[in-house]
């Protein structure tokens, strides 16, 4: 429950985020352009801009041209002086990366690939090097972590991880929550993709948004008006558990013919495996199978064929998405992703025999173009959009702010 | 975009509707409570409790007795002093309702069941009706609509209809949009009905909440921690046209397998024709035919058998909701819900089969008890709720609140 009096302490906090995400989304701006868009007085302007040039937060440009021949002082975000971690957790995949507040990776250690044996010396492993980058680093304010859904966020463990079923003993919250320095922000991992596209990508900023992660799970992370969309306990979103054939084959989770079953990597894998195509792939990661096979796209029917099949279920995953959530735009990303344009060819015939026009046409299906792995990047993103949104709570231990 | 300085007067509309909010949730309440829960001074109390007790939508009741033996005064909504009057358009079945603010139901007229041919002299003879309703009772400030979806919010229009077309080239907006001396709000149905489930009734309160409706249609509205899940274009949470084989029978949206074919209401009325288990069923509206056969349940295993067949899809929906948006309370209406317990008993079978056991347990399935239609009580929901959050665009005409 609130305290009385807290409204005007968290109306402050708020005027503050707005004007950092507004200097993160549109970049430099002059005070009267703040004040314009947000609608707050120059007063409040005034008074909230020094505060956090005080944090450092944000810094003062050189002069900007103005309307009417005006010129004032531009603001930027600093976004370099304050630094996130993320860390991703595939199934065998673990990376660790160092971000700005901007989403630039900085660095990124991928860690040896995990089987079910090695789960609990990988935690481990995880928690001294995110350990070390924080010794080394003491701009670094807070930690994000993604993980494979459906993930319980206040259980703090994951309810059901189809082939390789040992990430479900771990709980997040008892293993990191205290562990370090910094906070700690645990996200489902397509959820915390959808946040990077929309925090970090340019070609992605609308306000309804799905990312849709077929990496070795099946994934979906939705924003609709600028809401996540998370369900009661977490689990919301998760199509890679969406039955495509409620008569298919049983799943792990208790359903029958998920989507997962038949568009993951690790499916994908197992094709590439069955047909031979590429040699020694039994012994491949389920990515570098999965790239393998991309590098041989339009040298032959075989090659094309088989991504054509795994993509027309990508597609259903799409027109699924579509008369779910409606979004504005689908991003894909992940290991399938780096298929490409065949890829999105295919997805994009089976959403327009699948979907009613009006919406087939006013949905834009694209693929992630991050700089760095979305996942890894949606990571660093949930520690960054609690900066943006409570910024003193970061800062203020260092340096308080003006009151 | 928001003007400068209308920050000010959207902060006391905001404080005013979460009173009245408050008040329509709590029931009677003091002042120094409604204080403490929204976190407001006392002067700010006194002074919003003022005008709106002027705009006559609250009143004083006798004291009450508070907390240390103190006496204060109660507050309480005027639930009955403004109605709305709700119109659900089905396929068939159209009716109109006058409502108070509490959701009670005053007076409801059905209309003639519509064929495709009768639509143009449907819709005037809509217009004719809420005119006379609104000739007779002053106090009506708002109309709210309710629309087989997917409802094209910006269009007016629905994109598709399965197996009444002629409703596609209705335009809602260009019909309704300044037909009347109120304003006019018109909402998908079940996302009508999942607002009249949070306004209108005390057993399903959550801010997690599914109401998966069941008729001639198969439609879902889904509120996440509190927001109305939309879309982009208003066609989000459209489950009848998500696919539960991707190889079924083509559907007219273009899709496959549509849970819809498998569960409505129309697809029950042709079962029941071909079993030949009911007179003269053949010449019976869908729903009537449904309603006989559902006397007829636990007689014989015939009738018992069909329903559990129907229930079974109606129960891979319920899969298919939490996997998609993992809701607290899935409330089931309209047609199909009222078969009653037996209906509920195989949708939970299901559910338990098919859902990780964490989200099974912690997702309560429960049958629309509301006195009225649900899409009906919904359609008077979307427009109590405009009247809920900004009292004063409603009311000012009459008599102007006091600044």
């Amino acid at each position: 429950m609130i305290a009385p009096g807290s409204t005007h302490a968290s109306m402050a906090e708020l005027n503050r985020s707005r004007i950092i995400r507004l200097l993160h989304l549109n970049g430099v701006s002059s005070r009267a352009h703040i004040a314009r868009e947000l609608s707050l007085t120059p007063a409040a302007i005034t008074k909230i801009t020094a505060q956090l040039i005080d944090m450092g937060i944000i810094s003062e440009t050189g002069t900007l041209d103005g309307i009417k021949k005006r010129r004032s002082i531009g603001l930027k975000l600093n976004e370099s002086k304050y630094r996130v971690i993320g860390v991703k957790f595939a199934r065998s995949i673990i990376q660790i990366g160092v971000f700005d507040l901007g989403g630039n990776l900085e660095s990124v250690q991928t860690l040896p690939p995990v089987n079910n044996d090695d789960i609990p010396g990988t935690l481990e492993d995880i928690t001294v090097r995110v350990n070390h980058l924080l010794e080394l680093d003491p701009s670094i304010v807070a930690i994000g972590m993604a993980v494979p859904g459906p993930y319980l966020r206040d259980e703090g463990r994951i309810a059901v991880v189809t082939s390789m079923i040992g990430w479900q003993n771990v709980n997040f919250l008892d293993e990191y929550e205290h562990a370090f320095r910094v906070p700690v922000f645990i996200e489902q991992d397509a959820r915390a993709g959808a946040l990077a596209q929309s925090l970090f990508n340019p070609n992605a900023s609308s306000n309804n948004l799905a990312y849709y992660l077929v990496g070795e799970g099946v994934g979906l992370g939705l924003m609709d008006h600028g809401n996540l969309i998370n369900g009661e306990v977490g689990a919301a979103t998760e199509i890679g558990h969406i039955s495509i054939d409620v008569n298919g084959e049983p799943c792990e989770c208790g359903n029958r013919g998920c989507l997962e079953r038949y568009c993951s990597a690790v499916r994908m894998h197992r094709i590439i495996d069955e047909s031979g195509l590429i040699d020694g792939s039994a012994s491949m990661t389920h990515a570098d199978a999965c790239l393998a096979l991309f590098s041989h796209l339009g040298n032959g029917d075989a090659y094309d064929k088989l991504l054509h099949d795994l993509a027309t279920y990508v597609g259903y995953g799409c027109v699924m998405i579509i008369n779910a959530f409606n979004p504005r735009q689908i991003v894909i990303g992940d290991i399938l992703s780096q298929a490409g344009q065949p890829l999105l060819d295919t997805v994009k015939q089976v959403v327009a025999q699948r979907v009613i026009p009006t919406l087939s046409e006013s949905t834009e299906i694209l693929l992630s173009d991050l700089p760095a792995d979305a996942t890894l990047s949606g990571a660093a993103a949930v520690a960054a959009a609690q900066f943006l949104e409570h910024p003193t709570e970061f800062v203020e231990q260092q340096e308080p702010p003006v009151s």
